[in-house]
């Protein structure tokens, strides 16, 4: 695999986009970045040639490129290219070996995936405010309900199977999709003080290299800081 | 592994349940059913037995036991599950072989598991009455609005995906999640006429005995038909 290269899509702000930097950055694997603007230009996400490469209008999507750099395939839905990447890169690890083990750390994924984050995405604050007039603050009321919601959860699950990291002591796939829901979680005003295991395995996996490449603000998309 | 037994925490209705029940039955995999209802007794997912078992009050669990009939692990999330069950009995595979064809399936997986089936889940349609009073009618438009997006963006996959399943021509996950989703396309009112390719792959599988099986309707907690 060592000949094809990767092109991911991109935004600086999506969480889905953030855990799948994260993995590429900790597996050192090489790959640029083209930035799909969730806002600019009435939303990037919906122009006919990013919608060529996903119907779905959504971020990230993975591009792999042959040495010649035609497009051998491509990969959306942040679960599926960090399934794929441990395929194919699976050294350094982001799932551990046994099985059982293997299932918590997914479980943990999917709750941030599938129970969290979906219901505090843009599209349904958007159709919120098409549908029932909300402003711009109850709509971050309606994602910080569902992200502490799903917190309290995950605070739970994390007692019996945290240590340094969310499963044991290991960094995990359950990790790279804890880091962008607490980002989310900050932007929306949760009260972080509630999940202290979280908070605490966040903050240390923020001082990790990988982590701190993959973040929001140190994308070329980013907004300057003010 | 032949010594373990499983027991799935289901509702006849939860389609993510109804996913874990048709690989259960496509593998062949015994299992026995508990009934998590979640409209009787207030929910019985927020009963304390439950929640100790699933501390995000969500079906299905699936608890893994010993010859003794002690509980040597628990996993809920069906996608989290569904991978569990592919590590630990591969045979007849629900994932196929190349890397980029699964992750391609995994894709399809989450488009259902992530991008659809979340924001028109019952405890959403239960807030938007709770903060906007919206009717059972209103809450069934929202659902349909968000499974014909999503299957929009799904049926333009299928086209160049597709054969006679999901995926080329055999069972994937890619199926079992299909499956259930178009179930609740149906129960909400989606005009399947609009997706032409999912509604001849769907069609197809559920005149397969595992997907016959694993129907809502022959559940033991479903009510008899009238």
């Amino acid at each position: 695999m060592s000949a094809v290269s990767y092109r991911l899509f991109s935004y600086f702000r999506s969480s889905a986009s953030y855990r799948v930097r994260i993995a590429l950055h900790w597996k050192g694997i090489a790959f640029d970045t083209v930035s799909v603007h969730l806002l600019e230009d009435g939303g990037q996400q919906y122009a006919a040639d990013y919608v060529a490469r996903n119907p779905m209008s959504e971020v990230p999507t993975l591009e792999v490129r042959d040495p010649s750099g035609a497009v051998v395939g491509r990969v959306a839905q942040s679960v599926a290219i960090l399934e794929y990447l441990e395929d194919v890169h699976p050294t350094p690890p982001l799932l551990p070996a046994d099985p059982l083990v293997r299932a918590q750390v997914r479980q943990l994924v999917e709750v941030v995936n599938s129970s969290i984050h979906p219901i505090q995405n843009l599209k349904v604050m958007r159709k919120l405010t098409a549908d029932f007039g909300t402003t711009r603050e109850r709509n971050f009321g309606w994602a910080a309900y569902w992200i502490g919601r799903g917190f309290e959860g995950l605070e739970r699950l994390l007692t019996t199977r945290a240590g340094h990291r969310s499963v044991g002591d290991d960094v995990t796939l359950a990790d790279v999709a804890l880091v962008p829901q607490v980002f989310n979680a900050r932007r929306f005003g949760v009260d972080m003080s509630r999940f202290p295991i979280i908070s605490r395995v966040s903050a240390a996996l923020e001082t990790e290299p990988a982590f701190q490449a993959a973040r929001p603000e140190a994308q070329p998309d980013a907004p300057a800081a003010t």
